[in-house]
Parts: C-alpha cells; sequence; structure tokens
C-alpha cells in the first residue's frame, strides 16, 4: 500500500458502479459523503483530458446523494435554505443553489431538481445535507419529509454524450435542454436523465434509482459506448480548473460566503425571499466582499498535486500573500499550470503578477484570470 | 497508486500532526469527518496490536472533531439530541451519548464533554452532527453558538499511557478518573485531558486547543516516550473488534436505532427527559427490537479486510440469512477470526452455531459470541 493508501471499509460506502470501476482499473478514490469516487484510471489524468474533450466517458458519481425534501412545508425548506429565489422554478427544472448558514457561510452548493411543486432532490456535494435540512425541518416543526433515496448518478460526458444517449435512450433525449431533465425507460423501470454535469464538455446525468441496477446500466452504457470510443473516466482536475468548477471543501468552506465564490447572480439580496442568513448576507453585500475566487495561471513546469493550501504572494515571493490557491495542476493545452485561489480584494483584478509558493519548494511566477480559463 | 490510493486534496482535510505520521512512514488513511485518519504503520496491524497491548502509542485521533454548543440553551439542545439523561452529569464528566433523530436513527455516537453548565463538546463519529446541531438550534430559534473548534485530540493509548503522561504533565494526571477531564499546562497554554480513548487497553487523549501547536505536541509525547517504548499508531481493528469497540457507519448507520446497538443501558424510556425520536424509541422498545449487534468467532484462516458487509447465515450456509458481518479481522491472540455483526434476534443468542461468507468466496464455521470478546 503506498502512502497515500485508502483502507477500506463500510463506513466509505461502495456504490453501485464500484465493481465495474475495479474491473476497469481504478487507480484511485476520494471520499465523498462518506462514499467512493473514483479518482483516476490508466494511463493519466492528461490522457485522460484530451480524451474527455474530443469523446465520451462515463463517470460513477454516485457520491453526488440526492437529498429528497417532500411535502407541503417543502419548497419551504428549500428557499430557508438558499438565497437563489426558487419561486419561478419549473418542474423539469434544474437550478444551482448556494445553501448558507444563518451566518451566510456555505453549507453546500448542490443542483436542485423540481421533481413536483412539493417534492426537490438536491444533488450535494461533500457535506451532510441530510442532516442540516433535517435538523432544520425538526427543529422549525414543518410538515415535510427528508430522506437519502436509493438514487446513485452515472454520469455521461463529453462531446459524443448526446449521440451515444440518444442511441440508448432514443432521439427524444436530444430534446432535453440544459440543467433540465426528463425520464427514460430503462428495462421496466423509469429513470431520471438531466442534462449536464462536472464538465464544460457537454453530457448528461443518469439518475438511477435502483442501485441493483447498477451494473446492468453501466453495462448498456459502456456497450453502447463502444462505437464512440467510450472510456471510464471521472471528474477530471486540469478540466475543472480550466472550466472554473468549483469544489466545496476545496475552494470553499463553511467559512465563505457565496459573493466569495462569485456567485452573487444566484442571491436575492432584496428582502423577499426570506432566507437563513439574509442579514448577514446583506450586511456582508452592503460593506462589500474583501476576497473572490480567482484563477492563477503560473509557470515552473508541471506542478507537483496541490494537497494543501499553496500561498499566494503579490507580485513576487517578498509581495504580501493575498490568497492560497487551492486547486492545482499542469494544462497541456495552455502549457501553464491552472489553478483555483481564494484572492484579497486589491490584488483580484486579471492581469495581477503574483508568485505562487508550491509543495515542492518553488516559487513560481503567475498572473489573475478571470474564470473560466481561456 | 495502489488501487485503493487515496487522492489527496484540500477537501481532505490534513490535521496538526499529518507531517509527523507521514515522517513515521503512515502507509495508508481513513477519511473521518472529511479529515485524514491514520490507519497503518509498519510494520503489520498484527505487530500494532502485540505493541499496543504491552507498550504505549501515540495517535492522531484529530478527526474526532468537537461540536461546541455554547449558550442559555445549550443543556436544552444537548438533552434534545440524545435519549441519555445528561441532566446529572458534572462539569468535569464525560458521557457517551448516542445522538438520534426523530424516527429514533443513529445521527452518531459521541463522547460529551461538559465544560461548564452551559458549554459542551461532543466528540464525534462520522457525520457532520455541526450541521445536525445548528440546524436543530436555528429551527427552533435556541439562543446557542454552535461550532466547530481548533481542536485535534492526540491519544496516548497503551498500558504504559500513565506512566508518560505523568512524565510529562506531572503526577495530578493520575488522578484524573477514567471518562473525567482535567486541564495541563503546556508550553504556555491550557489543554484538556481526558481519560479514555478508543482502545480497551486505557489511555488519554489531549484534546489540542490550537492546531499550530500540533508538532510540538507530537514531538514532546515522542521524546518522553522513548523510554516506554513509544509507537505511532492508529485505532487497531484487532483489538477494536476484540473490544467491541463500535463504529458509526460500519457497524451502524442511520437505519439502526441505539437499541440494536445494544445501547439501552443509555436510554431513558421513560416521559423524561423530553428528546427528539422519544416516541420512536418508546414504540420499538415497547414492541421489542429485532436485531442486535453481536461478536462472531469464526474459522478458516487469516480473512481478508471486510470493505463490504459479509452474509452470515444460520449453522450453515443453507441456512437462513440472519445478518451481516461489518468489520472483522483475524485475531493472533485468540488464534481465530473476530467480527462484528448485526444479527436477527431468533439467532443473537451466544453459542448459535453460524456460517460466514467472506469476500474470498470461502463458507467460514463461526459462533455467535457477546462482546467484548474473552
Amino acid at each position: 500500500m503506498s502512502t497515500s493508501g485508502l483502507n477500506m471499509s463500510r463506513r466509505i460506502r461502495r456504490t453501485p458502479y464500484t465493481d465495474r470501476v475495479e474491473q476497469h482499473g481504478v487507480r484511485g478514490f476520494s471520499v465523498v459523503n462518506h462514499m467512493l469516487l473514483p479518482k483516476a484510471f490508466e494511463p493519466s489524468v492528461e490522457e485522460d483530458y484530451w480524451h474527455l474533450r474530443q469523446h465520451v466517458q462515463i463517470w460513477d458519481v454516485s457520491c453526488q446523494r440526492q437529498v429528497e425534501i417532500q411535502g407541503p412545508d417543502a419548497a419551504r425548506l428549500v428557499q430557508w435554505m438558499t438565497p437563489r429565489d426558487i419561486s419561478k422554478a419549473r418542474v423539469g427544472q434544474c437550478l444551482y443553489v448556494p445553501l448558507i448558514d444563518d451566518q451566510a457561510g456555505m453549507v453546500n452548493d448542490p443542483v436542485l431538481l423540481k421533481l413536483a411543486p412539493d417534492h426537490f432532490w438536491l444533488s450535494i456535494a461533500d457535506s451532510d445535507v441530510l442532516l442540516w435540512a433535517k435538523g432544520l425541518a425538526l427543529g422549525a416543526g414543518l410538515k415535510i419529509s427528508v430522506r437519502e433515496p436509493d438514487v446513485s448518478p452515472l454520469s455521461v460526458q463529453g462531446p459524443k454524450a448526446e449521440d451515444l444517449m440518444a442511441k440508448i435512450f432514443g432521439e427524444q433525449i436530444r430534446l432535453i435542454k440544459f440543467f433540465h431533465f426528463d425520464y427514460v425507460e430503462f428495462q421496466g423501470s423509469r429513470q431520471l436523465v438531466q442534462r449536464g454535469g462536472y464538465s464544460k464538455q457537454g453530457g448528461f446525468e443518469i439518475y438511477l434509482n435502483n442501485g441493483s441496477m447498477g451494473s446492468a446500466l453501466w453495462d448498456v452504457v459502456w456497450s453502447a459506448g463502444k462505437q464512440f470510443n467510450i472510456t471510464p473516466g471521472c471528474p477530471n482536475l486540469i478540466e475543472r480548473i480550466e472550466g472554473g468548477l468549483l469544489s466545496y471543501g476545496n475552494e470553499f468552506t463553511l467559512e465563505n460566503n457565496p459573493l466569495e465564490c462569485g456567485w452573487e447572480k444566484f442571491c436575492n439580496l432584496d428582502n423577499a425571499p426570506d432566507y437563513l442568513g439574509r442579514n448577514a448576507l446583506q450586511a456582508i453585500a452592503k460593506q462589500g466582499h474583501t476576497r473572490e475566487i480567482r484563477g492563477i495561471m503560473f509557470d515552473g513546469g508541471p506542478c507537483p498535486p496541490c494537497g494543501k493550501p499553496w500561498p499566494v504572494h503579490a507580485e513576487n515571493v517578498e509581495g504580501l500573500q493575498i490568497g492560497r490557491i487551492t486547486s492545482a495542476a499542469w494544462s497541456p493545452r495552455l502549457n501553464r499550470n491552472v489553478g483555483l485561489s481564494m484572492i484579497d480584494k486589491p490584488f483580484w483584478t486579471p492581469g495581477q503578477k503574483v508568485a505562487v509558493c508550491s509543495a515542492d519548494g518553488m516559487v513560481r511566477p503567475g498572473v489573475i484570470c478571470a474564470l473560466p480559463f481561456p
């Protein structure tokens, strides 16, 4: 076992697709929501990156657990948790919703799926939104059911995803708009399919409802995908950083507010709707937030993995520390390193010169960029 | 990277002791509360087991995060979360408290530390009790602060732990009773020390308040420990199973109630105190719970790691499935395998013969045992 070995136990939950992922020779995992997330396949993250941009991949993203909120008070609870106005969302639509606490700290940044006026799924990042939503509902005495259903998303990502999905589920799949969902028939069951996913290359997520069908679904997608040059994959670090896709726990935590994440467009700062943390968020907005997430492009050849935040200084290493890089990778396309960072206000303008202190002890010259990267 | 490689990122938080743990050649980690927990050192879990029973070890258990509950309504919130009557707990005392939801499902099984009448820490297992407690408090409008302080427990376990701790902190450390705590001076800071920990060999946990002192504390314990034959260690799977120490997410989850875990002694089933899930738990108790955690001793030579639950059948493999093993290891002392399992009522009597279907395809004869193992 290597230094970075992961000890397996039931507590780190396997998914309906883990057997298949292991058969495909997965080389590493992360743990998200107490569940395995594949993180590396042969031959390399760089090869995966190029493949993802050209073909199609199948990803086990079961760790995007669903928190199901259902009942007469469901819409009220969801609205209470997010500064985004959900009142105009239609059934069949998805919304990216920052969840905040009473101090406007980020609790999670799920995708909200509106299944019915009184029935929602929150497709979550890495924190126990189930306990958060349950706690709020029980504390306030809301009439509501909050649970984690047996739903495990399988993601089909890349430019050939639509053709592959149409081959499997029929041409109507092409009619699903971005960040909308519809239902398909799969081996006698009804399954939800959303257009979206954790890449910028386009694709779909199949929210498999019934884990015992996991291998069957994987096999159908895999077989149909052969003509499209399908490979097993996972959220790709290089592609994610280039696309400016943030990760809860990496780029931001409970210590950050949604304005720091650049999500003012998802924050209703008026007095309606009422939500937890509204007063705190209004106060922050009035005063102006003091740091925000930015891209950084930097030199010095391929950087090591960013296992802990790297200091970022203004101009050069003698300069003031102005923030930290929390995710970084070598971009073979841009031929430079790309990183995501939280940067102090006076320095967050694109073009600002910086020095990055990477874990290998190097000081690397770089520049602040807008997101996504070009 | 091996099949079980763990991809590092800021989201999987390092601890104040991770640098030291890596210097000692840690071979594997688990992830608990979004944080690294060392799980294996050279040469083997078996060697660690014998060493732990004879000498003293230093464990990084920072992942036992503290949820701090403070304010006029603090005692009310804590009591609301647990069926255990906390009204008679004294300042300086610890209580093992099952936390349950409205359906009496287990949310966590922390150790409660009473710092003051209006000030508690919950030293938690692997679920976001911070969000659960915050949600309940905000929902109910309680006057309370709920937060995760900068506290990272360092555990000193084994029969020589008391002598080592007395050498470092003075003789008064010997006066701390089991499941009580007191304060010591460390390099100008005041630190909480509790007698307890996640083994049956005796020991202490230092709740280091101020992560930047992590390496300094580690080094002091390490240097003083040399004369006691100290080694770096971690919760030992063999010792934990033999001792009947359960693990949230492994032996039990939100799907289980505390009676199934054998914790009737921690459950007040009368009408006072009032707590969440009281009605549900009273109903379960009235009807009688239908399964409970038991030990199993079984044959067939050293078993593989139990990464997913193994079916347990009555008498032999043709018999009814009566439960599942969720943690298992070879005991070099008992010269048999030991496991923890949830077993159906008609079969839970010690002495019941069973057949265990381990992941290597073997069917292993075994027998139900009371916990802890002899």
